[in-house]
């Protein structure tokens, strides 16, 4: 019988598996058993890393039997059906007080529902985003664990020292009960989808508009990643552009087909965001850029639609590259406070007790979308933990009036010229929405009241009113629930 | 013990329910069965109007003894519970060749789950999507029937009779099984959404950067409605418009509370449209600017960001009219052809065989987007029956081609003067990027593949690849689902 030395295990060893693995063996004094539904992959691990010191399960009996109490395991497999049947098998190995991890990219709703189920057997339930992908699994990711303040106590430590650091800080916190960390890390993955649309987008104007080779766009993100917009996504967009093709000669960038692909977490986003009624447009957008990309039917037979009769010519390169810099700036600081609009909003239903600034914090380092700028969302929330939108905060309000103009003139001059920016247009649009006195809004409620009597209210006083459209066209009092 | 004379019942006699079953008596010789949970509503309507000889049932037992058979019933309750209640009471005292028709707005996935349910009892359940509201429902709704073969061929006869009509035929068409009918008005919904999204945005342009009151905006809507985006939207438009708060003599659309509300089913399409990998940007920034009215605590924090230091001015004022008149033709055309891609990407997920020209057919008349304009889409689909994307048939590319210097501008003007044109832009946006001969999703692909190893393809030959990013940069053949 394999002795209880281990200090947690992982189940399921491909790479972000095997990765966490190494990162958990690589703490000083760490047993970490491993355990993998084919064997051979187990084989192969150990084979490859006997530095690492794995206790290596060939059942979940042997697993259950080589971890310490209380027995804590990180599932590092397939989200859905994968995850379940992992669960399942957990279940019946562990006791009562042990932790049983996901690791895993799970919807939260899903997480919410495998918390309660577990959790009837005394076995603590924690749904744990887990972003960096296989370098942050190996080096130090950013850790969102959810679950109960129990199971933090226990594994909170573990968690701390496998993680990324920021400024001195591990790059994990107990974001809330339940699905809370599964749902901050949704949130988290659809930020970095508007992300990378923005960088996209600059990316583009830059090339078509500017006249920059890619490699010269490399140098300008390369120079970008000095200033406010140092992040992650910044910096290895000047790898991605630098990089030239072996076969061909040529930028990769030109190489690599323009259809992109998704792997859901955006769509959930957006998905749930619609739930909660918050407006992710920037992200809504990056998605969808995302699937128009790879249409390549439609796109084709949409070659032959009239372009524009305009072209952009650029007098002052330098005054264009730096008019993108703010615009991208500014779309960012949206995408972000939509983004942070839905965490709130999320919060609020399920009962989380999230920190924002904490959110922030934590994301700082080891995940995708890791940025300094990060730091002034935790400012912002320090200095007002009621803040109602990010963008309101006296820091990002004045980095938006310093980037308006320029922003202005970017998703004007590309609509003119005919290049898509959909997530810059989509973010100008939202921010001239959200500081507008007055909304056509209330049209919308003046038809929505004709057609179905959806009544309305009134600026001047309480109370619903609708108005008898196809009668005498006066106004009565209405009960709200019409 | 009542005769079964009644050709066809309604349960739940709100105001849909007893406008549809008033619609249903008035049609010569029939004779309409009535149900309501309480009884009071429906010894009201009886007294009401005693002209519809209806026959008023006091149960479930009642009520189906009340129906010539094979019985049909018409559910007219709330979606969600109340619906699997009213269906669960129904199964009781209906027998196998039967039919239950849920003329709510239920969600289609519920729908194909009910008509799952309830075909195992031998009981035909039809999901039918009823649109034009309270007036509709009584003189003539567009009536989307899902549901079998045999109950469309058993109820169509009534529902034609009730139906609306266009150039002499019926808004009704049996759209496909199960859940087509109830999917097929969602979609309609969505385009509704993004329909009057847009209309608002052009009033907003005329008011704010043309200077027209609302009287004389009522006009231009009036005028407008002469041609080629006559519809019943643009219709009601002016009539709203025109209305004066005879309490303080102000437009009423001045007095109306700029908070637009939203019953969900435009979120629903934009979430299905997610989960099928279809962008329809417009809808969403239509139900995005709903929910951002909707933040008044937001709104109120963001008066104070900065505005724009330009301001708009136009000299030529019809000019500008026709300018923001092309704008909303175009973005109108895009809304449609996403909303036709929704309903394609549809009929293949979940094997309806839908008539993509029928829709727009039984969309002209009765529903809230009915138009003159559907008979173009009607056209196309005839045409070509297999047109990847209603906006590349040629007649909405002339049209949009026409529009295009128009809508440029105006999307630009918007930009740099700070009004929220979101609809109009993202419709621009989309239409800028399904035309691209390159999208910077190549970059996209580029990033992901950096971080995540999640490969690309080539636009020079087949296959499948990963650059070595933290390697020696080679590139090397990946398999695809890494």
């Amino acid at each position: 019988m394999t002795q209880p030395t281990a200090i947690i295990g992982v189940v399921g060893l491909a790479v972000m598996g095997s990765n966490l693995a190494r990162n958990l063996a690589s703490r000083e004094g760490n047993t970490v058993a491993v355990y993998n539904r084919s064997f051979e992959k187990t084989e192969a691990l150990l084979a490859e890393h006997p530095e690492a010191g794995f206790v290596a399960a060939k059942d979940y009996t042997e697993f259950a039997a080589s971890l310490a109490r209380p027995r804590t395991a990180i599932i590092m497999v397939k989200a859905g059906r994968p995850t379940d049947a992992v669960i399942d098998q957990l279940v019946q190995v562990f006791e009562p007080g042990d932790i049983i991890i996901d690791g895993g990219n799970a919807l939260f709703t899903d997480t919410i529902r495998r918390e309660k189920a577990v959790r009837e057997t005394g076995i603590n339930f924690v749904g744990a985003g887990i972003s960096g992908g296989e370098e942050g699994a190996l080096n130090g990711p950013s850790i969102m664990p959810g679950g109960s303040a129990e199971a933090w106590e226990s594994m909170g430590p573990i968690l701390k020292s496998i993680a990324a650091v920021a400024d001195g800080e591990p790059c994990v916190t107990h974001v809330g009960t339940d699905g809370a960390g599964h749902f901050v890390k949704m949130i988290h993955n659809g930020i970095e989808y508007a992300d990378m649309q923005l960088i996209a987008e600059a990316y583009d104007l830059l090339r078509r508009v500017g006249g920059f080779t890619p490699a010269e766009i490399a140098d300008i993100f390369a120079e970008w990643n000095t200033g406010e917009l140092e992040s992650y996504l910044i910096e290895i967009t000047a790898e991605v552009l630098r990089q030239v093709d072996a076969a061909t000669g040529s930028p990769l960038v030109d190489v690599i087909l323009d259809q992109a692909g998704a792997k859901g977490t955006g769509a959930w986003t957006v998905q749930s965001a619609l739930d909660l009624g918050v407006p992710v447009s920037g992200i809504a957008e990056a998605v969808f850029a995302r699937s128009l990309s790879s249409a390549p039917a439609q796109r084709a037979a949409a070659q032959s639609l009239p372009a524009s009769t305009e072209t952009w010519s650029v007098d002052d390169r330098d005054a264009f590259v730096e008019d993108v810099r703010r615009a991208l700036y500014a779309s960012k600081i949206i995408a972000y406070s939509q983004g942070f609009d839905a965490i709130v909003a999320g919060a609020a239903e399920y009962n989380w007790d999230i920190k924002k600034g904490e959110i922030a914090k934590i994301w700082r380092a080891g995940c995708i979308i890791r940025a300094q700028f990060l730091n002034r969302i935790t400012e912002a929330y320090a200095d007002d933990p009621e803040l109602v939108a990010l963008v309101t905060a006296p820091y990002f309000a004045d980095a938006v009036g310093s980037a308006l103009p320029s922003w202005r003139r970017i998703v004007a001059g590309a609509a003119l010229a005919g290049i898509p920016t959909p997530a810059f247009a989509s973010s100008l649009s939202y921010y001239d929405g959200l500081r507008a006195d007055r909304l056509p809004a209330a049209l919308v409620q003046g038809q929505r009241d004709f057609f179905g009597a959806h009544t309305y209210k009134r600026v001047d006083r309480e109370g619903t009113f609708h108005t008898l459209w196809s009668g005498d066209r006066s106004e009565i009092e209405a009960t709200d629930t019409h």
